[in-house]
């Protein structure tokens, strides 16, 4: 089997599994489908739920698109073939409760073809990171500690290079260099070499994949049934403003999708349920509020 | 006087004005004032209240910058100058009822300096548009009616190329093309030349901006008392989610000042208070919110 088909078949299989056991913790939402072609070649399997027990607003998406390189394709993501074919799954979970984080993950592989279609580029990419209201340490060792644990089967060097990328990645710029979250792990151009093939890196995304749920599971079990305030909402919502400015002003995967004619609903079902946008908030110094802002202006080390 | 000392002093004036204005028409928040100075030159006062009786947040904000033309700048507002000075008042108010509209209004001057200091280039922009979430059609008729009188006072061509531009520039392309609300006018580079002199726009900017209140506070007295439901102010949440999509992912001005090192709380003060993004919905056939977002799929002319 062909690698794209074999990773592919992977990640169709990782949505089922991903939906099934978010369902089965919120234990009251289902996901609803939508399957959409896209004009140019592909197309996708949108899962979104709402209104659950636990997440407010979740969605697994499924996608696999081909075509012609556009224009817009080459200068934004600077490629160089004639053709592409890219499939993925991306995930991003938007809690009720402020005491359960909210998380994004992302798999991905890419290949570019020349104009008599052979392959001349693919990688794979991907990531999960975490962005919790407030913090518990543990959570954040967690969290990051089964991330590095995969990492670590397949080399020492990856974890502490991705959670940096990761660090790198998820900053709102024109926030004074604001962290969006906790990060995790971020990773691209994962090629093939004389070293490693590229079957070696299918193995790999595919396994990061395999260790979303434990990774992220674990923590909402724990602090879903805490009982919140309306000021820990309002906290909530205020930072989630935070995310949908970095989600809408820097994600590339976004703005690279708005501005190709992807499919807006699926690009967006990233942004929160509801979000709040004051002027000027601060959380008073030494609250729990604070301290999370902190600790999202200066990335440390979990593991 | 220089234009520019006359405009700005023009524009401080405004800012007092409309200021007024609001905290009288909403009774009861006040303006919180903050003065704040931008490193490379210039500096500006934010205007923001929130949580009154009409106006759950609006932002009236003056700002005069100067400085070296930076490569940001070059690139991103294709200026050719050395030194560059601007000036501007900028508004946007968010009332808290529903069936009053959202509106925004920007009135600017800007002069570019070659390396000696001399002017090389000067002109004045600007503009107001109206944001419904329900719509009378009087209200629009009064908005567009006060803004092409105005216009017709200066020159009859005015406000249809104005009243044109306005539905050009605000649309979330990503939503097929759909308009962020009812427009208004909207115009830029308008310079000096043989047969008007750069005074002339002077005026007629002043002009306009002081029809903005006329424009738009008749609206406001007439919908403010209102009663609205959940699902009404839920409708208005959705629509905020499109004005936050186009003044972070389309808004000339945003993205500028968001990728210079503005200020980013003064910038920002455009977001609305409280937003909604649900996936791929769609108001039912037939109701006032299906009514509302088919008028904001196809500009109309309203007077």
């Amino acid at each position: 089997m062909q690698i794209k088909e074999h990773f592919r078949s992977h990640l169709l299989s990782l949505q089922n599994t991903i939906c099934t056991a978010l369902e089965q913790c919120d234990g009251k939402a289902k996901f609803k489908e939508d399957i959409w072609e896209r004009p140019g070649g592909g197309g996708g399997k949108t899962r979104v739920m709402a209104n659950g027990n636990v997440f407010e607003k979740a969605g697994v998406n499924f996608s696999q698109v081909d075509g012609v390189v556009t224009p817009a394709m080459k200068t934004q993501l600077q490629l160089s073939g004639h053709y592409f074919y890219a499939t993925g799954v991306s995930l991003v979970l938007h809690p009720s409760n402020p005491f359960v984080p909210t998380v994004h993950a992302n798999y991905r592989y890419f290949e570019l073809y020349n104009q008599h279609h052979q392959v001349v580029d693919a990688w794979f990419g991907g990531g999960a990171d975490l962005t919790p209201y407030y913090l518990w340490e543990e959570d954040a060792r967690h969290f990051h500690g089964v991330l590095k644990n995969t990492c670590d089967e397949f080399d020492s060097s990856f974890y502490p290079l991705f959670k940096k990328e990761c660090d790198r990645y998820f900053v709102n710029k024109h926030r004074n260099n604001e962290c969006r979250g906790i990060g995790g792990i971020f990773f691209d151009h994962l090629r093939g070499d004389e070293i490693r093939s590229i079957d070696f890196y299918r193995l790999f995304t595919q396994t990061v994949a395999e260790a979303f749920l434990p990774a992220y599971l674990p923590i909402v079990h724990k602090r879903q049934l805490l009982s919140f305030t309306k000021d820990n909402k309002y906290w909530q919502e205020i930072r989630r403003g935070r995310y949908t400015e970095f989600n809408l002003v820097h994600d590339r995967g976004t703005l690279f999708g708005l501005k190709t004619n992807g499919r807006t609903e699926s690009i967006l079902m990233s942004l929160p349920p509801t979000v709040r946008f004051d002027y000027a908030y601060e959380p008073a110094a030494g609250s729990p509020e604070y301290e999370l802002q902190k600790i999202c202006e200066m990335p440390r080390d979990w593991v």
